[in-house]
């Protein structure tokens, strides 16, 4: 994690590996992209302000080979995306983190993890049923089956929210699995040397308080 | 979380709240910014590379009011940040997801979460002492306990090895909680409304392939 690709690659459907650590993979292939995107759906969204990097949690989802961001009309890179015809650079980061991997000394300490980075111009999205298939996305991609289980945007709510759309071009896939790659002269050492798992996981639904209690618990949150 | 501050809060000893939500809060205070760096171990780091973004996930640790990050001395914005001494500018935001908030309308859908946010300019830290220093606190920040069990950075590992330092003076924290804020005219919707609340856990340990069997599981990983 701790060396990244000095110039981000080309989204080509090959795959490659490389060679300064023995299990740290840097995978340009569009299966490996899709399925650490589809695994999550919180990224992190960067942006330049005033020649500064702008670094904002946010959701997403992935259509195709697009992603799809969303938030309110006023906040700052949305609001210049919907200005700019050519788009705003941005970089979109995605990273689920799998184990902390403690290694006999603490060079080789390391993260086993699963990590998206896409870059590219982001365009507002203005199509009216482009915006409403990319909010749908959005919740479906965060909780399967609440879209048709909510009411959707009226026209007031859906003019308060911008869309923005990053196509899937310049994006790679890096991870890293297993053990830590110790040095053989440090095997003997009298220190603990394995993985710590990590992982996110769903608590049971907790209702709101102004439930009614008729309404049941729906079965895509029971499965969950 | 898609309603951002247009601009970076200074970094005073007072709290504020936003209005424009009921839950929603964007704190300056220092103990909030600490207690939400101090949950975590992993940032997206941003910097501006030929003009466009770049967001990478890696480790930190917080040293009092600094922030540390390292990785290799081939990686780029260490680089950059060790030949420049103005330092380079960066953004380090560090989120901690607690829940999906289910409302009513897909319009009120929302995350509860906690994030700091922090810019500023980035200097390579040549100190000896300092990078010392900052290395164990990033392996302690991760797992505490484990920078004294561990075989510390020899010379050559050290002089491998890019630590930058980033001072909190810029940041600003930014939470929400609770449940849904659905329109009074959405309640007797026939959907299901509440949290579903999200966590990261650490499962057990697993031993290297190569630990001898000797080493017992040491207490600061029993613990977690």
């Amino acid at each position: 994690m701790d060396d990244p690709p000095s110039t981000p690659a080309t989204y080509t459907p090959t795959a490659r590996t490389t060679g300064s650590r023995a299990r740290e993979r840097l995978a340009y292939d569009r299966e490996s992209v899709h399925a650490i995107l589809d695994a999550g759906y919180l990224c992190h969204l960067g942006f330049v302000r005033d020649g500064a990097p702008v670094v904002l949690p946010t959701l997403y989802a992935r259509v195709g080979e697009r992603l799809y961001v969303h938030g309110s009309t006023g906040s700052r890179p949305l609001r210049e995306a919907g200005r700019n015809d050519a788009g705003v650079p941005v970089c979109v980061t995605v990273t689920h983190l799998d184990g902390l991997v403690l290694a006999k000394s603490a060079f080789h300490h390391s993260v086993n993890y699963r990590s998206v980075v896409a870059h590219g111009l982001a365009h507002q999205v203005t199509d009216q049923e482009e915006r409403l298939l990319a909010l749908d996305a959005i919740v479906e991609n965060a909780v399967p089956g609440r879209a048709d289980d909510s009411r959707r945007a009226n026209p007031k709510e859906l003019a308060a929210t911008a869309v923005v759309r990053l196509d899937l071009e310049e994006v790679s896939a890096k991870s890293r699995t297993g053990g830590p790659n110790d040095e053989p002269e440090d095997l003997g050492l009298p220190y603990w040397s394995g993985v710590l798992p990590v992982s996110t996981v769903h608590g049971a639904p907790i209702p709101a308080g102004d439930l009614s209690p008729d309404i049941p618990l729906p079965g895509y949150l029971t499965a969950r």
